[in-house]
């Protein structure tokens, strides 16, 4: 949500001149992406989005990422392909720090979909899942079970507590369950794992862009689409459900890819562990984020409560 | 540095609808701007930059601020020019904060620039002050010397020390010698009041934009020239001076706007009035911004260096 790194005209310039993509006319750092720096590039040919990874993408992970991209994009899923330096490079280093110059999408982002947007959301995560069947990358999922349990432990009931007074007891007996009945027999693929409303431009009901494939992985096929579930048909607080987008969603998304019985079936306890995850890292963040910092601190509480919907209402969130 | 409000795509794409501007196609939230939240928007038929003003702009301060660039960019100077929606109004309200759309310019900010920059840049401020010569519009400079020692008495010399031990001295000293030598029959116009580099875009050696007119405001002309020497002439800390850059800066203006015999005799004392404007209100925000915030807090010691080079270095720093 910032710009950490300062880069000056002279740096920028030099950069570009890696590339093949024109002469640089203008750049703005963007509040874009969580943990990195953007800006965004216009040059005399073309604009482009330039992400400097800080500290926390590991540099070893960004040939799955970038390569990723072009793959997506040579499949003509809506992704930002990479643009590669005139040495074939798909990164950079601006000193100890890596860059990558990466196509700019329009689009913008959806705070409150309409049924036709969520379908044609559903259709674009499909499609990802298909085309990304014969990608040859392999990153596992830090965010899985194993990651968001390690980030709730870190917490400690004690402090779970001072969110919530409740929320000890529910982490605890979600993690009993999940632990029991987490499928481990679905198909499996590429997925994005984060595909929230800001991770998707749309230009009226036709996405656009899906961006920001910073914690895509290889994991359950499905939990990719529960996940999105869990995004997309709630209010942001977590308080309101709307079954027509949930509809619209899973309608989507099998004009592209079908469910198998056994994915459909799955899809109540995989949306109970998104809820987990986010909820994991809300949690995490909200204990260790100073109560006056500037940044804005997301509230856990809205994953407890999607938490709870999944939980109570297994049929009714996953009607078609 | 952030953008400090959030605005949803229905609520842009609304707005854009009072302007005959296109369809709304991109949205990004900049980091730039002090005070105010700012996007790079895209329509399908131009570029703009929407500025929602945030509590430091007062509502009743914006139109002489949009009228001003407005009559600038009539003018040719290198300014964006105003928006206005079809009902002809330069700015909007959303919710109880105003808007306006500007226009994008192109072009980067230079960090170390070279003598034709130099050149270029004093051109455009001398531009500046002939265009402004008929605008009506009327704006106290709130920074002016009432407005830099309400600040460092806000501070008090005990803060002051906390800063440098050598500090309340020399504000005391200086704050005695300006209100004494203060010229007070020089030409006065409209002045930019804060042409840092980051508020100039440069392609190559042309000046593409002057932004930020945000302390606009009438005062002495050739103070904004001073200014702009503070603001150009050293490297950021304030330790070295650069003639070349200097001499160029001045030459430049005055191929625009020659000074007058008393406006040339008059800027070193005019620079150590910019350098303690600049010192007050980074000695202010440096002692009431909490030390950990996100916030980069900027050296006032970079002012107090200037100043003390330009009381010592009257002759050497306004050389032709």
């Amino acid at each position: 949500m910032a710009v950490y790194t300062h880069l000056g005209a002279d740096e920028l310039t030099e950069l570009i001149g890696h590339y093949d993509a024109g002469r640089l006319v203008s750049a703005k750092g963007i509040a874009e992406g969580v943990s990195n720096s953007n800006w965004l590039i216009e040059t005399d040919r073309d604009r482009f989005i330039l992400t400097m990874y800080e500290s926390r993408t590991e540099l070893s992970d960004l040939p799955f990422f970038l390569g990723l991209l072009d793959h997506l994009a040579e499949k003509a899923c809506p992704v930002p392909r990479t643009i590669h330096d005139r040495a074939g490079a798909p990164f950079r280093m601006i000193g100890d720090k890596a860059v990558a110059l990466i196509e700019f999408l329009p689009g913008v982002s959806i705070d409150r979909p309409s049924p036709a947007q969520a379908r044609a959301v559903g259709a674009a995560l499909g499609s990802i899942h298909l085309a990304s069947a014969d990608f040859s990358g392999q990153r596992a999922n830090g965010l899985g079970m194993d990651g968001w349990k390690a980030l709730l432990d870190a917490c400690g009931p004690e402090q779970l507590a001072r969110i919530d007074p409740d929320l000890p007891l529910l982490v605890e007996a979600e993690e009993t369950f999940l632990a029991a009945h987490w499928p481990e027999d679905l198909p499996r693929s590429v997925i994005h794992a984060d595909l929230f409303p800001d991770n998707v431009l749309m230009l009226g009901n036709e996405v656009s862009g899906l961006i920001d494939f910073y914690f895509a992985c290889n994991d359950i096929t499905a939990y990719d689409l529960a996940v999105t579930h869990a995004a997309w048909c709630f209010d942001a607080e977590g308080r309101n459900f709307r079954p027509d987008i949930a509809a619209a969603l899973l309608a989507g998304y099998e004009t592209v890819r079908p469910l198998s019985g056994d994915e459909r079936a799955a899809l109540p306890i995989l949306a109970r562990g998104a809820a987990m995850r986010f909820l994991a890292t809300r949690a995490y963040d909200w204990l260790h984020t100073p109560g006056d910092a500037l940044v804005t601190r997301k509230d856990p509480m809205a994953f407890a409560r999607r938490l709870r919907f999944y939980r109570d209402n297994a049929e009714f969130a996953f009607a078609g």
